[in-house]
């Protein structure tokens, strides 16, 4: 992929929006200021002694939701990605799998060919089609409760599991060469109906309502050719694209402070290069539910909660010393033990202690209400992109054996998809496949 | 109520937020006209033939959310409401009830006394003590998920169940005159779970995360005191402030179009007067989870629907002619018809055949995923403000009897409760009950 020089033309989208939003936060940052030093006064004393920047907090509550932002869909270069990847996280996500009941590879072919004319519209922040038909005679093509809401930013991130390979639609030979179901692992704690899937939709918006209504209509344009089998309401974004703060997840912990933000990092660990064929500037879609046991959570000491992500609560500091963003040392101590815990979240996750391997993860806290014990029923739609699934399941070997983190959390749902690259304009998602 | 003139007085939040609103709005909506017109644009002829305003659909997707506005929590004035209620409403809610575990009134007013101080703290962006106590030794005051979001426009309202007032607390001779159990009515089809609560909490935020936060904290507060017993989330509001254009609710309608929002009627509807004792300048909520069966909404054509509510789809006009805020003409017919079916939503709940009665709604839209056939499960947390349940009660009664809307929803969830009003600095919510 280093042949590919312009990276302005890799995410259609992109430029457009971080355009927009610097413009945005600039304003936004100013009025808030106030605001969010007031927030961080209101944490106890020991919160500046630990070294949070009462500017840099303030920064990270500030976006002025624009709604009126799009990205478009489709690319202006062969083998640019989808959106909703790189993509800059939005505030709100729908994820939806659905299996296939359709019969043959050309009955995909329109499926996926309808669902990229209307995400190109839904992008735009168009309808699908008619709310209201001539004299309200006959169905409306789109349900309508996102109109006026304006395009939020949205994207839809189209997956294909490893269902469209097997016997039944003849293009086992297309298969993309690491797509398999992932194996067994420590952590897997899966719920019944919370697996799999021959399709993937990964609507993101900075509305939910646009988000919802995305999955919504694309589900109900499958009608007859798959059936919806689960689907996760993600809110509040928990990981942070290159010109964004550091979200926290539901355990109050900052979220993705080492995630993937270098071009030469999405091109190293991310895309698929021209090897991988159709697929090339595609990546794979690893997608877990992710419960975390926050009450028993809430229970712990912070020192134990510190010590179980090898961080500190509030700056999201590396336990060895420094900043946020200052790399953590694995081999400092302190007290004649190791700093950073090497069972701690961090140190087991760390690209240092994975052979250099890096996954880009783009997840959101979700929550389902409250459990039968009435306890609180939340945790993580963990969404991670990477050029080979293998590289997430040594990493989740790892970490569900020995992680710390593990007395606190259960994957309770997941599933594998391969994601083509988006379709220029007059083509459609995955058409090279059909080739 | 009527020798209340000074109005500024009755919101403590009001017209701050509406400040600062209404400033964002001049240059969002600017910004987004050329969005809002493609959006209108998109949408087929027959939309534009029905008297859609592109300015105005612009107008409706425009809000630039700003994360650092701040609701204050104490009233100036003796008798001035709680927020969450005439507060223009935010773009998400969680909604909270609990049983009351404790034994007595005195343990009743230590917990309204911390959830009141809190309250203050949360919606001034501030956490609940600290989340990292000094070198992270004990369990944090907060779970900090919210730290660096901002206020967000945040309110979290306090009401009180039938259940505060029966045998246990020695409450009995204080009770609302009003406050008892709603009947049982024609559309309910309660879910285990999914009713009554001694307390409720209803947070409203702009920020999803940040409404979470709070009903979390505060429901880590009452442990021991109280157990929780059904909470919703909801996203995307389902009705507006008087700054607010008409959101849609999930069958893609707008939804509360006729709804409060004038002094008079707040102070003749919602808003209790002096003969309501310890009450007085508090208000009745009535809560209801109202499951929409989407899937078979969206199958039914879109002049059916239009009969259904009485109004078309796309600008909310009544079927009896104009624009969304037209007055229906329940007189008027079409081809020997009347224009607005006598069993259109409209017409069964309009104020003109309810002996001019009217109810403040407050609602959001929600999803809970799929449900067991793996369709949508979704729908409306209804949420009312009114100074008699009655007046909900009757007027369910005669939706549930006849709405034809009752082929595509049931209630399946309900609680009432007494909201006293906000307290002074120095005091906590319904501390006159103790009195």
């Amino acid at each position: 992929m280093n042949d590919r020089d312009d990276r302005d033309d890799r995410n259609p989208g992109e430029d457009q929006a971080r355009g927009v939003s610097r413009r945005g936060l600039l304003g936004a940052g100013l009025a808030v200021a106030g605001a969010g030093v007031g927030a961080a006064a209101g944490i106890a004393g020991s919160a500046v002694a630990s070294g949070v920047d009462p500017f840099t907090a303030a920064a990270n509550g500030d976006e002025s939701v624009d709604t009126s932002r799009s990205h478009p869909f489709y690319a202006t270069t062969a083998g640019a990605p989808q959106g909703g990847i790189r993509t800059d996280p939005q505030r709100h996500c729908v994820f939806m799998t659905f299996d296939l009941t359709l019969g043959t590879a050309t009955e995909l072919q329109v499926l996926l060919a309808r669902w990229s004319a209307a995400i190109a519209q839904l992008q735009a922040g168009e309808t699908i089609g008619s709310v209201e038909p001539a004299h309200g005679d006959g169905v409306g093509a789109d349900t309508g409760e996102a109109l006026d809401l304006g395009p939020a930013s949205l994207t839809v991130t189209v997956g294909l599991g490893p269902g469209v390979f097997d016997e039944r639609f003849g293009l086992a030979g297309k298969r993309p060469a690491d797509l398999a179901e992932l194996p067994s692992l420590p952590s897997d704690r899966f719920e019944s109906g919370l697996t799999g899937g021959d399709l993937s939709l990964q609507a993101c918006a900075d509305d939910p309502q646009v988000a919802y209504h995305a999955v919504r209509d694309l589900a109900r344009m499958a009608r007859g050719s798959a059936t919806v089998k689960w689907t996760v309401l993600g809110f509040g974004r928990a990981s942070a694209g290159p010109t964004q703060a550091t979200p926290r997840n539901l355990m109050g912990f900052k979220d993705g402070t080492r995630n993937i933000t270098t071009d030469a990092d999405h091109d190293r660990f991310v895309w698929l290069d021209e090897d991988a064929d159709w697929m090339a500037g595609g990546t794979y879609q690893v997608v877990r539910k992710i419960r975390m046991n926050l009450e028993i959570w809430d229970a712990d000491v912070v020192s134990d909660q510190q010590r179980v992500f090898g961080r500190t609560k509030v700056s999201g500091a590396p336990l060895s010393g420094g900043q946020e963003h200052t790399t953590p040392d694995f081999h400092a101590t302190a007290h004649g033990a190791p700093a950073i815990d090497p069972r701690s979240h961090v140190a087991l996750a760390a690209h240092e202690a994975n052979g250099g391997v890096k996954i880009l993860r783009r997840g959101y806290n979700y929550t389902d209400g409250l459990n039968q014990y009435g306890q609180l029923d939340a945790g993580l739609l963990f969404v991670a992109y990477m050029n080979d699934p293998d590289h997430f399941t040594r990493l989740q070997r790892k970490l569900g054996a020995s992680d710390r983190l593990n007395e606190y959390i259960a994957h309770i749902g997941s599933a594998v998809f391969a994601v083509p690259p988006a379709p220029r304009k007059g083509s459609y998602i995955g058409e090279q496949l059909f080739r």
